[in-house]
């Protein structure tokens, strides 16, 4: 699978969490991380989603915000991976963030220009990647 | 906090509409305007969001789109702001608009260049951003 | 209309499936193709939606993946349309992609540059693009 998401993370489902149309997967990164995605109840079906099983989940740099100085600050999004950035790509409208986690993984982030510049992003700076379990798409190879 | 969304909107819980696992969360900001996010139960309840709470609705500029010449037209996604063209920048791929609300508060859409082309888009051009419930994140600082 | 969203499709409701709070929308385009949309509840009766309507289905570009290889993949995305590269356009951060559908349509992806060299995507190239039904945005013009 060649697939354009900049964010592709290899993981086990932890556990699966049925709702009437849509059901809430985690999946267990390694180092201990964690990574919540909403897919509808068919694609667990057909994908044959068990606890257990092999999945990559996949991300889009766009769907990633960055946040910084987030002490206190609670979010809706289910998704909130610490660590701290460690390269920055400047166009002239949209800046690509990395993120480096505790497990060495790299989360990736396309936020504008002038949102990078407020934030006052640098490399080394302490920041989270977040992002909504709707955004993250499970994939796997059969 | 200091978060990438391009767009942050201070303003209270107006109103909130349980579902069996998502709530409608509508926030009143400064002049009336409303913003609705898609947050689950479980989001509402760890955030503490009653009617009335002070919050922050984060919305990415790559998640808004911009319609001209909408007399007449209805669509699914659940926001929509009118305005006006103030300020738009442009890269090679993406043209970031800036649309100006009768409120005074600016929302920021992220468009490819040849969207924004399609569209003619000028400053002191009318417009409307319009984006999805979903992609409304609730923030709130604690 | 004139909306920013790259991908604006022409087509017809097929069938609509409704859940306790959303839908899922089928819009048939010319050629066969379908493209599926979730939709809140509300959307559907105040746009009107029954089955044979004219709609047209808005996706961003920034919501659209590039799958190449995709032999023996499932997603969890319930939109992927098959199709080749036909153009690309890069830029220091993001690259637009345009996929030729089978029907002759095209289909619009902006993705980091870097996950498109990734890919090794050029012209003439099998890709499939794909998206999330929650990222479509289903418009009426009444």
């Amino acid at each position: 699978m060649k697939i354009s998401a900049r964010n592709v993370f290899d993981g086990n489902v932890e556990a699966i969490k049925p709702g009437a149309i849509n059901s809430e997967v985690d999946v267990l990164l390694p180092g201990g991380l964690r990574i919540v995605a909403t897919v509808t109840n068919d694609s667990v079906s057909e994908l044959g989603l068990v606890a257990g099983k092999a999945v990559k989940a996949l991300v889009k740099a766009s769907s990633v915000l960055v946040l910084a100085d987030g002490a206190g600050v609670r979010l809706s999004a289910r998704n909130r991976l610490e660590g701290s950035v460690s390269a920055l790509i400047e166009g002239p409208v949209s800046t690509e963030v990395a993120i480096t986690l505790a497990n060495g993984l790299n989360v990736y982030a396309t936020i504008t220009r002038e949102g990078a510049a407020a934030l006052g992003l640098k490399v080394g700076v302490a920041a989270a990647a977040v992002f909504k379990a709707p955004s993250v798409i499970i994939g796997v190879s059969s």
